[in-house]
Parts: structure tokens; sequence; C-alpha cells
């Protein structure tokens, strides 16, 4: 096991009903004037808006509010986010929303606080400070909801990048599973895609006896394994969105990845695709993990073997363990295509001429080197044969 | 599953020479004069005291020391160690030792900013504030590295009394898994006990539903099934000592507690043992866990079962679950027997005749009403012939 840290200080309050003690928490946290920053109009038709906001006029906590934040965010409406926490004198920032409207918060909240462009920090540049987030999480996916995490995408070249620092943790989050019940079938699957992909790039590994977080890993697998077709059959089972949204927390918040290497080039491959299409990113990722791991499981056949036997039960072929890894690879996938995920480019709207551009930006892009490293290093030839490999 | 709040505010630092960085973290989190709170010579003997003190005066922070917490820590040493911070302004408890060390440290910790006796708080008085904590841990067990509980015991009736409160949860916690592997090996099988049995106590639920803490507890007892006989083998295995001393925090920070009822009547059967004979906590579970959960498994057959099947390896009988339940319990109870743990009363140096003692204090001491509550609520009877269970 390698030396870490691990910080995950964010409050978290689960259930039914906590949307109503948002203002409570706020005033918990030192906020005295909120930005409350939302997404499209279903929040406030759902009755949700109303009560956050109910919530803060209730602690007479002043707050401004700034929507349509949209899937895979947007530089633009951040840098309006800005200019407006600073023209209002805001404290804190509030998320109602899914992953893109917490990490569109997060990059309001460092570039409030920062005199250059905030996209200094989506480009390399350590965060040191920023205002403190709230988030009153919508869809279990992305996980920002507990994680330092952030990920925007340039308008100008369509640029998708992250950024993370402890300085970007929410200071509180507020789970209500019930609030993803409204979510259509396609999306709950690829928030629970995304969930996945979160575990299995903390699984890509070289580093050797972390026991414990590999088993870490392999229980919330196990659970979204359970949990999601329970979903799709019934949007309205709350035991079972409750358990997904409590490990797409866990399986972002890096509990599940302390003590190794870890290997994030599946979501790097499919950024581009859905900076290019614009597509959901967890079916982005049900296109692109199983491609991603047939192209690399001969360079540590054991740990797609183990994953294989410990959460698809496929029996170990001691003789031939890169049966066993393949036939665990191909049940992530079937599992993903009996929850409504696409399994190729056609499926998801992109195209094969592209790949030469996907690959010249996924490469070269903002400053890469040429390649990507992981659990194993990725050239452009090689890039292009994972993207050619989900045609 | 059931609303709840999770909190783990910890700043943790895994790994080898962490305990250097001891006056850094104090400084992080605000200290300036510090009481170092530890037990025995051995910490001196060592080299890790100097170790820790030389970190403080690297970063210019000046200490007072107070060694003498012994096993089952004291009100003694509490209330000598609330009458020196006061005199000297100390303003951080910097607690080197085990979880008997950091539970010294928290009282101390929350009596030095309270009027009246720190003893109220172990009498049900919620706790509001305390003087910040971090921790340099030496054996991994109690998980009071990550937790806000604490336990002393009163010499006047030798009362073992528990508390708890996010005040009381430690700013950093230096978790160095070197420092473990000095331990004698009845130790650290006592540690790993504990650990297991912070696991069961939040397994014993009648919460229904809740998939993903069911998930992440089996994950850390199949961890503790895999590297506890590695560790008793060779105590110098650095990366077995790694996973356990991990999966201890882990297992007591309420990550595996979270959503529904839990059950500590293991803990208070077992408290009245080690305040009466002063043994090994852990030595004390190991004989107190397979009586108490033989005599409550009935009451919810297919949990047992579960945990039997999913963690010790046990083919389920599905015509007769109990079958299956009670393998299960006699597996545990061989793994703590192999691994070097008592059995019974005799092993443990209890007595029958003290039984109905134990039962008194047990059921009445410090305000309780009669009986248990949990799982399954017991009364003195019930009580009495759990003890003799153990004979």
């Amino acid at each position: 096991m390698e030396n870490f840290t691990f910080y995950s200080p964010t409050f978290f309050a689960f259930g039914k009903n906590t949307e109503c003690q948002a203002g409570e928490y706020v005033k918990r946290f030192g906020g005295t004037k909120v930005l409350i920053h939302f997404g499209g109009n279903s929040a406030r038709k759902s009755g949700l808006l109303d009560r956050v906001e109910a919530s803060l006029k209730k602690e007479e906590i002043p707050y401004v509010s700034l929507g349509g934040v949209k899937p895979n965010p947007r530089s633009g409406l951040v840098y309006e986010g800005i200019e407006l926490c600073k023209k209002e004198k805001v404290d804190f920032i509030l998320a109602v929303g899914g992953g893109s409207t917490i990490d569109s918060a997060k990059a309001i909240a460092a570039g409030t606080v920062y005199d250059g462009d905030f996209w200094d920090f989506y480009s390399g540049k350590q965060i040191e400070k920023a205002l403190p987030v709230g988030t009153v999480l919508t869809i279990a996916a992305a996980g920002s909801e507990g994680s330092g995490d952030s990920v925007i995408t340039k308008e100008e070249g369509m640029l998708k990048r992250g950024t993370g620092g402890d300085a970007l943790r929410p200071k509180f989050s507020i789970l209500n599973p019930a609030l993803t019940q409204t979510l259509p079938p396609f999306q709950s699957a690829a928030g629970i895609t995304d969930i996945i992909a979160h575990l299995y790039e903390r699984y890509l590994t070289n580093t050797k006896e972390v026991e414990v977080t590999d088993r870490l890993i392999e229980a919330l697998l196990l659970t979204m394994k359970h949990e999601g077709p329970r979903v799709i059959e019934n949007p309205n089972n709350y035991d079972a969105r409750a358990n997904i949204m409590w490990a797409g927390m866990m399986a972002h918040n890096n509990s599940c990845g302390v003590g190794r290497s870890q290997d994030w080039n599946s979501h790097e491959i499919e950024h581009e695709l859905s900076a290019l299409y614009d597509c959901a990113h967890g079916a982005g990722l049900a296109v692109t993990m199983p491609a991603v791991f047939k192209y690399v499981m001969n360079h540590n056949v054991m740990r797609f073997a183990q994953v294989a036997v410990r959460v698809w039960g496929c029996q170990m072929d001691f003789e031939h363990p890169e049966v066993t890894a393949l036939e665990g690879i191909n049940a992530l996938q079937n599992y993903l295509v009996s929850i409504g995920m696409p399994k190729n480019f056609a499926e998801l709207g992109a195209k094969e001429e592209d790949i030469p551009h996907l690959v010249k930006v996924l490469c070269h892009g903002n400053g890469r080197p040429g390649y990507l490293s992981g659990f194993v290093t990725l050239n452009e030839e090689d890039c292009t044969k994972i993207y050619k490999m989900m045609i």
C-alpha cells in the first residue's frame, strides 16, 4: 500500500424531505448571502426550488439565483456566475441539481475569490481557496456532492477539462433519494454507469496489497449490480434509489481510491465524446469502458479476473484467467445494455470519421503530452484502436 | 433505509513516517500550545515521542506532556489532564497511543472547556464543545481515531461508560502501520477482534433494504478475515498491518452504520467484563460476541445466514437457514480462537460467581432502566443466560 492522505469533511444529510433543511445548514456553515445555482425549469416546476428558498427565508438568509446549467456545464455560465457573486457580495453558493450544476457552482466558487481567469484552474493551476459550497443533489451519478472535483467545458474549442482540491469540497450535501424518482430511465441509467466507472477507474491499479480498497470497491459494485435493475424496473423504488445515491457518493469521495495508483483513462477518452457530441457522460462511459478494459486487460489479467469472480459471479478459469477476465468485461457490458445504455458509436451518435480529431484533442489538447498515463500508457495509436473498438 | 446524517471531517495522513508531520498538522488545525497525552514508556523507548516532539519543535509549538494512560482509561487521569490544560492554557491535545489514550484525550478536551464535572458527559449530557484533538495512532482497534466516541472508566464503582459527539472527532489522525508492528500478537489479535465487533454490531439491524451498508461491512469483514492471520503469522507484514489499520478506522467512523438501527449490546455486555477484570476489551469481545449472537440469532436468522455465506464462505442451507447462521457464528469464533483470542470465562479470567453482580451493574448501573435495548431487548434474565453461555 502507498502512503496517502484522505479528507472528506462534507456534512451529509440524507433522506426524505432533507432539502427543507438547506437554510439551516447554510447558516451552520457561515453563509449570509447565497447564490442558488441550478439547471433547467424542472427544479422550479417540481417545487424543489420553492422548498429550498423557503428554508433560506426561514433563516432570514438573502439570496440571488442563477439557473441554466446544462449537462457538460459551460464556461460561459461560470463567468456569468462569478460576475453575479462579486456584484451581489455572495459568500455561499448553493447548488441545486446534479453533477453539472455542482461542478459549475464549484467553478464559480473558485473564480469569485480569484483575480485571474477561472479557467487557469482547469489548465493545471492549484486551487487554494474558494467560496463555501453546499449542494442539494437531484441525480445520483457524478459524486461531485462529496468530492473536490469539478469538470467544465470551455466553449472555445469545446475543451472538457477537470480540476480538484480540498477547497472545492462541499461544506454540506443534502441527499434526498426521493428527488431522483422523477428522473427518466435513461438518465438514471447514465448516472448508474458513471458511478460504476468511478469504481472501475479506481480498481485499475498496479499497486499491490490494497485488499481493503479492493473490497470496498467490490462492495459498491455489488450494490450497483443489485440496485440498478430495480430502479430501472420501478423508478419509485425509494430504497433502491437510496442505496444507489449513497453508493454514488462513496464511489467518488475517494474512500475507494486510497493507498494506490488510479486510472482515469476511460473518463478522459469519454470526455472527448461528450464534449463533441454533447451525449450523456454516463452513456459515453458505457461505450468507452468495455473497449478500454478489453484493450488493457492483458497488462494485469488477474485484476480483471478478480472483479469478474467477486462482482459478476463468474467461475474462475484457473487455466485460462484471461477467459474469466473477458467474461467479466462482457458481463459489465451486458449489465449496462440491460439498463438501457448504448453499446457502440452508432447508438451514441458518434462517428467513425471523427476518430482522428477525437484522438488529436485527447492526446494533445490543453497541453497534453501526446499520450495518456495510467494503468497502461496509451499513445495516439492505442487511443485510435480503442475508439475503433467502439464502432 | 432510514434518514441519517454522516459527518467524518477528520484529516487522515496514512503511511510510513507520517508521525513526523504531527507538528505541521497541529499548526494547520490551529494549535499553539499542545498537551501530548500518551500511555506507557514504550512510546518513549521506541523513539516515537521524540519524533513527535521534534516535529512540534520544528514548527515552534510549545507543549506539555501527560503520560500514564492505561487500557480501560480512568477518570483520575482525565481530571489531572483537565487541570494541567487549564493551568498551562493548552489549546490543542495530541494523543499518541491507542484507543485508550485517544479516548482519554477526548475526555480531557471536553472537560477543559466545561465548568462542571466531565463525568456529566458520560452520564448522558450532550457534548457541545471541546478542545481540538489530533492523534498519532499506535494500535488498530478502537477506531477512536476517526470517531466522535470516547469510553472512560470511573474508578468509583468501576463504571465503564461511553459518550459521543461531533466535537470529539479528531481534527487529524496520523496512521502509520509500521508503528503497530511491534505490538505483541495478543494485543494485535485483541485489536482485530474489536474491529470485527464494530462491524458486527452495525450489521445487527432490523432495518430493511440497506444493501450498501451491508456490503460495506462485509467488505471490511472480508478484509479482516484475510489480513488478520497474516499479521499474527508475520507481525512485520506492513501491508497486512496497513489494510487492518485503515479497515479499523472505516469500521468505526460510521461509514458502515448509516441508514439503519444498530446494536451495541455485545459491547455493553463486554464492558462489564473489562471493567471488573481489567481484561483486554478485544479479548472480552471474543468471548462475548458468539454468546450474544447465538442467543439472538433466531430473531432474524437470515441476517446471520447472510454474513455466514457472504463473509465466512458457508454454503447456504435453504431448508435450514438456522444451520447456516450457526455455522457462521462458529466460523467467527474459530477465527478468533485461531488468532489467539480466549473462548470462555476461564480463559478470560472471569468467574461464574460474579455473574449476578455483572448483570446488576450492566442492567441498572449509571441510570440504566433494567434492560438493554437493541436488535433484541435483553432483560436481566437474558443477560444472565448470555453470561452463562460464556462459561
